[in-house]
């Protein structure tokens, strides 16, 4: 096991992986920017290196300075957390170059999963189901019209080099093509200098599930269980549950096992997610998260396996200490996402001064934070505070626990999300598990 | 299910069986003292009863005023924690005749297991070892001798009456026995106005082992695995830890089962403690604590079973939610008791306003307390601050866990047992697991 570890980022995440070095007989050594001088993290850690001023880019994402950090502290690896450059291929190619471990993927398969056609092409010779569709361009409507008949509608018609819903047309009956097809070349031709387009099935009414995978430098991977991450808002997740709790045992065992096989398949090492969405009966491959997840905790409360401990074990050539036999879990986990966010003002990030911080306790219950009472929610980061996670014997009582946690959760001087979090448990379309990944969005 | 339950008890537990209410779906309804005005189990409950002054005979010891309560608030039960009058079988009873549920065993059952020496009959009619002794009064130290005899020294003189230590002479060799018979004999006419002795082997060199039980009203008795909790000083628990760590598969088994049999045979209901003492490869029963225990918290965390909810639910007369094959523990589980207390002082209480308290987070970690920062540990009270649970999938793990949780934790304001723990965790003799129940006190 490595003796000293540098966590290349803050907040709640450099928090957990300070934690499990601990817990591993690790020496943590943290990075801050200006702002954060006095940070949870910072207090936490066994030392502590300056590496800029607070706007992301001049310290948590200036792989110079954290590269400078790292060498300054001695240290044996670094492990990037989520965010920042924990999915950036080149600082880990970087990393892999100089004396230092990275706590992460191999580079070049970062890179290859990072490209989404590359990913889809990787995941669909494992045998992974990805979305109906197109690789190469289309030529004529005409085909557009044989893939709807083929697949069914709604069909996405999508330019090649588009992006951010630009160049992007939905289609949901063979008689809106032809305007569609020409729309969306001219949007491709005109913003992004390329008129060819491809099309896809498009998913509008489809959930988020998504799979926790591990490897190891020894060829072992194994699955730890799906995550339904299906409410969300703007795609940004709000709450997770594991299990899923609409998949049959059929459906459960197919999608876990195409995320192993994908995976396995693709030299992936260290923790890693395997997105779906999964709607009708079916699942397709959306893209994996080269990292570990915020999500990762319910995982771990359901399963009792220490992830991040995992990361730092296979990141130092350890074997994996389970197979796939070994995974076993028990009930259920839901994970409320604390931001300092006003919902009634479209999740507005809310920085300010936690007054009063006083999370909840007790049986059932797990928090992970980066902050304590009096820590500012700063404006140059996410507005995250903590993560609430509630674990129950079944989906109603893990649900009930979520209830009391929010109403124990005591936060003054920002406004939370835990109202929101609130409405979500009591609204009737989230406990009969009947919403998608638009459903918030078609409340506000 | 119950709709609305009292909790006659404060601090923590009280804050234990509030959660375990609103987990439940149950409105919770606290009572307090005068000094308990304000205090966190106050705040958390639905509502909440003044029942007296601040000395617990006025108020959590004060049978009418919790009954008045309990009849103001019109609550279907009373769930009495631990301590104040958890097992006081006349109060029980008092509250079998009036028209609330008793959440504990039924109170002839706990007047049974109250008395001592009735405890060892049952437990030994239903063949549960008990520790080698008279129950009659020895006539003269010619048969103390041949106790001596057959079951080896050393061997300890009661006075029938004795208690507190009074009446209580060792003896190690056969040569002692004279002497001690007759100061045994003189200090119980004396103290208690009975000379009458009895002899049981004396056990200094055990291990403190108990089994966690749950038994519902329609017949079925169950085990939860065993806690080891020999870290004690003066017979107060310090910490504890599950499973025991020095037991074989086959001695587990038979002391889990011992315990089992001992409340199945005997009509116990709710759940209840055996506790054992362990020497030599032998167990003897030691008492039944008729109650939910401090220490319940570890058992939950490896079983991943919510024991006071079950309490809740057997109390209200349904059936246990388990089977023993359901019972499968999970990796090791390790309590901090966290007190104000000075070690360096005899481990006197120190009361005192915390103004600092920020209890650790994160992975393998559960917190139970009755206090957030700013709030007062009483001298009217015990000293507790909280519980902290370390959980890893070893016994090194969880100590290296509990290692960074005492680590992470910060209370400023009055002195606590932290640094206690801390020293415990790195001592030697209690990392090989080579201690007894007196292995604390010689060091103080």
């Amino acid at each position: 096991m490595f003796d000293r570890v540098l966590i290349a980022n803050r907040g709640e995440i450099a928090v957990r992986v300070i934690q499990a070095c601990y817990d591993a007989g690790v020496t943590p050594v943290a990075v801050y920017s200006d702002t954060d001088e006095t940070a949870k993290h910072v207090r936490l850690a066994a030392e502590a290196h300056h590496i800029g001023a607070s706007v992301a880019r001049e310290s948590y994402l200036d792989r110079e300075a954290i590269l400078a950090a790292a060498q300054e502290a001695d240290v044996d690896a670094i492990h990037p957390g989520y965010g920042f450059l924990a999915e950036n291929a080149a600082f880990a190619a970087a990393v892999e170059d100089s004396e230092f471990a990275w706590i992460g993927p191999p580079s070049d398969v970062m890179a290859d999963f990072g490209e989404k056609t590359r990913a889809r092409t990787l995941m669909a010779r494992a045998d992974v189901p990805i979305v109906p569709g197109t690789t190469d361009p289309v030529p004529d409507a005409e085909e557009v019209r044989a893939f709807g008949e083929e697949h069914g509608y709604p069909v996405a018609i999508k330019a090649e080099g588009g992006g951010g819903g630009r160049g992007l047309k939905v289609v949901r009956s063979p008689d809106e093509i032809d305007a569609a097809f020409e729309e969306a070349r001219r949007e491709g031709k005109e913003y992004f200098d390329n008129p060819n387009v491809y099309v896809e099935r498009y998913l509008d009414d489809a959930r988020h599930i998504e799979v926790q995978v591990l490897a190891d430098t020894h060829g072992n991977a194994i699955h730890l269980g799906e995550r339904d991450c299906t409410l969300q808002r703007r795609q940004q997740k709000l709450m997770e549950e594991t299990p899923a709790p609409g998949l049959s045992d059929e459906e459960r065992t197919a999608i876990c096992e195409a995320a192993r096989r994908g995976i396995a398949e693709n030299d992936y090492v260290n923790a890693g997610t395997v997105e779906f969405l999964y709607q009708d009966g079916d699942f397709y491959f959306l893209e994996v998260n080269a990292r570990i997840q915020v999500e990762h905790t319910i995982t771990e409360a359901v399963t009792g396996i220490d992830l991040v401990g995992c990361q730092l074990r296979v990141a130092a050539g350890e074997k994996l200490p389970y197979t796939q036999d070994d995974i076993d879990p028990r009930g259920v986990a839901i994970e409320f996402r604390i931001n300092a966010e006003n919902p009634a003002e479209s999740f507005a990030p809310m920085p300010g001064t936690l007054e009063t911080y006083r999370p909840p306790r007790g049986f059932g219950v797990r928090v992970d934070d980066g902050v304590d009472q009096g820590d500012a929610i700063s404006p140059y980061y996410d507005s995250m505070i903590a993560k609430f996670v509630a674990t129950g014997a079944d989906r109603e009582k893990a649900i009930r626990r979520g209830q009391r946690v929010l109403r124990e959760a005591e936060i003054e001087g920002v406004p939370t999300t835990i109202p929101f979090h609130r409405e979500m448990l009591a609204d009737e379309v989230v406990r009969a598990n009947d919403h998608t990944t638009t459903y918030v969005d078609g409340l506000f």
